[in-house]
């Protein structure tokens, strides 16, 4: 089994890339495009994120033999559901979704006659719509599949290539041990970053000029991730509920002790913490997943 | 008052990069550098982070006119007391602590006599030591100066002129407000990484080595900031305590709010935090606070 007739529903920053890396990475590869907003149909095709962008999610999916989802979480059911009648037989149905669990069961519940086999590359920016793809976002990631049991190893295979065509690393996961995973490695940070950016935004005794004026102490990093799309967040914390509270339990247990050793003048115990982060970072580097300049390269130098 | 011989004492990210602006933004102001330890003195000569390296804290301060102690902020009463019977009488010191209020408290005790104007320049990266300081650092970064009350404005002007020589730009400020901006757009934050990254290594169910893996998702970004120095942290939430202890009170309060929504499936709650902290990042990016390039310009294509 080979992809060869790609359709993407959803042309948004992932919709808009996958269809970029493709002509990029994997020219043999026919893409078409659908997005149920006009003017990203619009934008799409100046930008030419797919060979063809069409007008109705039926003629998009028509030809397809792997169609993939790049709508909010939330959406995917809907999504689903206007493309099941106007799918081939043999088509496979896939996704980007950052959580795994729901989707696997909206996308069952709307298709269930055809090879589901959900994804989601672990990679982005914090620009969302038609404008802000491109070709290399996913060269170097992950993109975890989550095939549910019994899914045909054949399809399996079919998606994994294709997404290691257009430049990503594929690790296959069960759907339940992802959205844990995530949750740390992805939910977790996002909540932490889009909650202290709405404190700091809130405060009467620190103007919100001061706080910008000085965010180059650390908090201007959060602001960049707290500047992401807000319905697909949404979705993704009403639609990974039970790890997310869980992983939000221990961070809040872990915050709280360090908040004792501050109020108690700790300071061995703050070092040890603070000493053995760092071990993270190098792995993080080593791995390939982070630039190795200081500050992510930036600054007038850069 | 003029400031055209300065005694940098501690040479890490901070001390050194100070030492290399002046070389390339103002060559006209001769350097003395001194650091505690032998192998940091070795690397600055070989990397001239100051025009002389001296091997004693009296001989590099004797001739200056601007002494700025680059050190943890809990090591600066020790650094100022070995330098009180060796500055000139009409010498001004400084710093570049990240806390302001134990900072002045503290010099005000090592240097009865002396005029100090503290200082704290919002610039830094997750390196330390001496080879990761860096001429531009500096560069269209706040310097924030705390002039304690009665303090002289000609030493005021001359250490505002010397940091906007070397590309800064400045601002007075109370240490008090300082401490609890401060505590707010750089402590808060960095705390909440040092302690998510340390939550992610420490769980059981999740792997190090998928926390590392899956890291692009966000938590690579916290990574980052949980690199930075030990030592330098453990001493500021030890001497900005109560301004931390408060901004952590405001955010924790606030993540509680959050993970009732995420609990109660309330996602009007959770898509208006996320959407009103988008205005943040725009401001952050409008006023040259960070680099607008998407992913701050990460990824093979930068």
């Amino acid at each position: 089994m080979k992809v060869e007739r790609v359709a993407i529903v959803g042309l948004g920053l992932l919709g808009g890339s996958i269809g970029l890396a493709v002509r990029a990475f994997a020219p043999h590869v026919v893409t078409t495009g659908y997005d149920r907003n006009p003017e990203v149909r619009e934008a799409a095709r100046e930008r030419g994120l797919a060979d063809t962008i069409c007008d109705d999610p039926a003629t998009a999916v028509a030809d397809a033999d792997l169609v993939i989802l790049c709508v909010p979480v939330g959406a995917m059911e809907d999504a689903a559901s206007q493309i099941a009648d106007h799918l081939r037989a043999d088509a496979i149905v896939s996704d980007v979704g950052s959580s795994k669990q729901s989707v696997a069961e909206a996308l069952a519940r709307a298709l269930p006659d055809h090879a589901i086999i959900p994804a989601h590359p672990v990679a982005g920016t914090e620009r969302s719509g038609p404008q802000a793809g491109f070709a290399h976002l996913f060269a170097g990631r992950w993109c975890i599949l989550t095939p549910p049991s019994g899914a045909s190893s054949d399809a399996v295979e079919a998606v994994g290539s294709f997404w290691e065509a257009i430049g990503a690393k594929v690790e296959i996961m069960d759907a339940q041990h992802h959205d844990l995973v995530l949750a740390v490695t992805s939910h977790i940070p996002h909540l932490i970053a889009y909650t202290i950016v709405g404190t700091a935004s809130d405060l009467e005794d620190v103007t919100r000029s001061e706080v910008i004026k000085y965010s180059a102490g650390g908090f201007r990093d959060f602001t960049r991730i707290a500047a992401s799309d807000p319905v697909m967040w949404r979705d993704v914390f009403l639609n990974n509920r039970p790890a997310v509270l869980e992983m939000l339990g221990r961070f809040t247990e872990d915050l709280t002790a360090m908040q004792r050793a501050i109020r108690s003048g700790d300071g061995d115990a703050l070092h040890d913490l603070f000493t053995r982060t760092r071990a993270i970072r190098r792995a993080v580097i080593e791995q390939g997943q982070d630039d190795d300049r200081p500050d992510f390269g930036r600054g007038p130098g850069a």
